[in-house]
């Protein structure tokens, strides 16, 4: 492919590693660790990688020669900023250790560990992808490994190709699963390492011991480069409110970093929507209550901060999906009716509080959400325009305002959506750093011989060449969770903490945000200019340090 | 407001300025000016300004003290990356040339001027501006000044501030009304000067002797850096076709700047559209068939440009959307009817041929259409979700083509529209010393005591320091065009040349582009890196200079 200047320019970035993974190093054992919960069901089903203890990593003054080593590696999942140079990280880790160690990628996700589609990562083709975003090298997929027969399909090609270590890179679920197929490697003594590395731009995995994913950090500064950019245009004109949906599923990681990086007016933040049960009617209030107070000092403009996982953490929205995944379930029917005999029939059948809430939604929404259903024929809540759904409802509420005398501007709404746009960005240097550290990480664990770890780099606050490397037992993140009807052992999904420095700090300063006109205008993400400006990581994480 | 590292950063950039400008200037004048068209009409409308000589500006060895002067500045319409660095080149200027020059900048576009509202510009207003993005330092506004009454009104507060000389930034329509004004002030021999200076993200303000508008440059490299993001995230996942909408009012200027960055499976170029008589079903067509040759070869991914304006520029659209307007006016009961009496409405009232094209529009499609209206009742095509509407409308063809047997792939469309994201972007290294120059090069106009002049700086492929100063007399991009129904003396807008450089190298590699995967990810605006990440011009301008 034809390469952009930057690209060009790029590649021959030398990611700065930890001083401790700059020669030979040795494992130093810390204390034998405990699952964050329900610790003894999680040791019953991980007798072989349960209470292993955390590694760091040290220089070695006695090294001995590496043997050389055959290594599986797999991209798992939504793409995240910095994925190349984690696999890039790897090459190079471990042909540092052994000139004859081989590098094999699993095509387009794990079910090219099933399905046995691989190809050999060499030097030429691991120096095409250095310091760039995207997951083409090897390509992606969403295929869970969860299953015996996957695992035993897996290790047959690993057999063949005599590779003795799988390097995961993914989000909670694919580094839950790594977990359970260390466990099964281990027990049945198939003489596989598996090592994960925390990925995803959602900021969602993260805990007391791995400090962020890789991803967030560049994602989060291109989506506040646009919110900046579009603060900019807001303030010019006056004239629009800017209603933008942020990606980040379920957590609202992504939205509150975005709203510490360029002060928007406004930011809801799910998981305070969730605790404060908050009606989505609450939401709109709080919403048109700051467009009435800004309109009566003059500002009929603003900015609002939308987390793209909202709906589903407003207890009487989650309740109607509920019941409507239900109701048309149970309608095979449903499809052959016209559209107003659609709308009479679920209003009708719901009951009495759900149809309230359906009968007060947006035409439009309304319908989205009876039409667009997911193979298992839920409600595909990420397809729903909650940002439009918002602004139609203030819309709604100025009016009623309007004719109670108590607001007289003008409202005019503009929408937005970032989610494409950054999880496949060029990493930024932190990324571009973290990513390569974390892939050479992984080689060492896979040199220490451990498995059901995840590779770990902390004390991220400070300049690359302090970070501390280690290991993970991943076991350590565990908690039991109810996921299909049944409790599984899974790594616990890191929500936005309400009682946490990132959003107390956000929460002191929302209502001066809100009245006062604060905007920060980030800009786009620098490479080559000064430190304060290229190799500053997310305030999410400054903020974590701090309150520690 | 509390000001990011970036632009902390970017506050210490020196625009270069061409090194004519860079001492004490003469203007040397070149042969007298003819309109582009119409030149009889526009002698006899502008008997002062028109036919004036072209103006270069080179270094002056026998300088004399220049006076001091008053000047007002006017931001007109849509942002523009650059527009502060205008205002400070002039700033600078005016300065340099006697220190007891001042500077005014009429408040929220023209209407500043009519209503008397502005801001004297200090030096420490302006050096917080510097290099960046945004026209808040005074806002703009879309009042037209097109009124003798106007003109007189603000000659009051011109006449009261001393101001004898007025400087318009601008697109096509602000630069026609200076023309205009600058004609007026001279024939009642006001003593105020008007200078304009070429603005639009558009890039349809450029001709014979005006290479480019500031913040078209900016603009697309933004779109293009998300563009490219969406393509590595396309390209990685495999899965999606992206549809994505590009601003830029009529001209599709910005789209193809963007499709030469980016090199997309698919761009629309509405000027080739209407040339060729496209109806909508080809333009469907057209895509439909490259989705299923891709299909074919396995790729269910790609990427398609749309700009904004192409819905006008389809023979077909343009007469129903005609017919529409005229309609709706004359049923001033419309808005009582349910959404279904309205469809039929409209069904039964059309003539046949805009009938059946309404009838074959998506439901939403159709429906928007005879919702959104602007104040003077026209359909807002701008509102219309073009990107939407093309792939529904693929979606629909591509289930004709299964049946027929021509197609078995998988079609997942993602939407995407860009625009206000870079209307405001931090001018790039190229935008900011344009800009700075114009406003500069305006203040050496206003110095050598002309009116009606645009500023002109050419040779703009080469580095700043050797590009060419001068003034363009505005009069010489006239011709006479209907508008409201009347003939009037406007500048020509510039929509994409297909015997152009730019749109053959397009047309070229198009076929290419479609069915092998080309995608050039051009990243994020760097501002402090290597020359050739830095400071390349648009493709555009590269390849219009080529053709000369």
């Amino acid at each position: 492919m034809k390469k952009s200047a930057l690209q060009i320019a790029r590649a021959s970035y030398q990611p700065k590693l930890p001083v401790s993974l700059t020669g030979p190093v040795v494992a130093v054992e810390g204390a034998p660790t405990q699952s964050v919960a329900d610790r003894d069901e999680i040791k019953t089903l991980f007798p072989n990688t349960y209470g292993l203890p955390e590694l760091t990593f040290e220089r070695n003054p006695n090294p001995e020669v590496g043997k050389p080593v055959n290594v599986g590696v797999i991209l798992s999942g939504g793409q995240a900023p910095g994925g190349h140079n984690v696999i890039c990280g790897l090459f190079d880790g471990i042909k540092k250790q052994n000139r004859d160690s081989r590098l094999y990628g699993f095509l387009m996700g794990p079910g090219g560990l099933v399905d046995h589609d691989y190809v050999e990562l060499t030097a030429d083709i691991i120096d095409e992808y250095r310091n760039t975003g995207g997951f083409d090298i090897i390509g992606s997929g969403r295929t869970k490994l969860e299953k015996k027969e996957q695992f035993d399909k897996g290790l047959e090609i690993l057999k063949e190709l005599d590779i003795t270590a799988l390097v995961i890179i993914g989000g909670d679920d694919s580094n839950t699963n790594a977990a359970v197929l260390a466990e099964y490697y281990k027990s049945i003594g198939a003489g596989v390492q598996v090592i994960g590395c925390p990925k995803t731009i959602d900021g969602d995995l993260k805990n007391e011991v791995i400090e962020t994913s890789f991803g967030f950090d560049t994602a989060t500064k291109v989506y506040s480069e646009l919110i900046g950019n579009i603060q900019r245009d807001c303030f010019s004109a006056k004239k629009y409110w800017h209603f933008i949906k942020l990606m980040g599923r379920s957590a609202s990681h992504i939205a509150l970093e975005c709203a510490l990086q360029t002060q928007p007016n406004i930011c809801i933040i799910s998981e305070e929507v969730e605790a404060e049960n908050m009606t989505l009617d609450d939401v709109i209030n709080y919403i048109a209550d700051i467009v009435a107070e800004r309109a009566s000092r003059g500002f009929n403009f603003g900015t609002v901060l939308i987390p793209e996982g909202l709906i589903e953490f407003i207890p009487a929205m989650k309740s109607l999906i509920a019941e409507l995944n239900d109701l048309l379930a149970h309608t095979p029917d449903f499809a052959a009716m016209s559209a107003e005999e659609q709308r009479r029939f679920v209003v009708e059948s719901l009951s009495e509080a759900n149809s309230r809430v359906y009968s007060s939604l947006p035409a439009g929404v309304a319908r989205q959400l009876t039409l667009d259903r997911d193979p298992h024929g839920n409600v595909q809540v990420s397809l729903i325009e909650t940002e439009k759904l918002l602004s139609e409802m203030v819309a709604t509420r100025l009016e009623e305002k309007r004719a109670e005398g108590s607001y007289s501007g003008k409202f005019s709404a503009l929408h937005h959506f970032f989610g494409y746009e950054g999880r496949c960005a060029s990493p930024s240097n932190f990324d571009a750093d973290y990513c390569y550290a974390l892939g050479y990480n992984a080689a060492c664990l896979i040199a220490a011989g451990v498995t059901g770890y995840m590779s770990s780099l902390r004390n991220l606050t400070r300049p690359s060449v302090q970070w501390l490397a280690g290991g993970i037992p991943i076991t350590m993140m565990f908690n039991m969770e109810r996921r299909h009807g049944e409790m599984k052992p899974v790594i616990q999904k890191a929500l936005v903490r309400l009682d946490g420095t990132p959003f107390r700090r956000f929460a002191a300063k929302r209502d001066d945000w809100a009245i006062n006109t604060r905007y920060v205008f980030p800009g786009p993400i620098q490479y080559f200019g000064p430190a304060e400006v290229c190799d500053q990581p997310t305030l999410t994480l400054q903020y974590e340090h701090l309150g520690k």
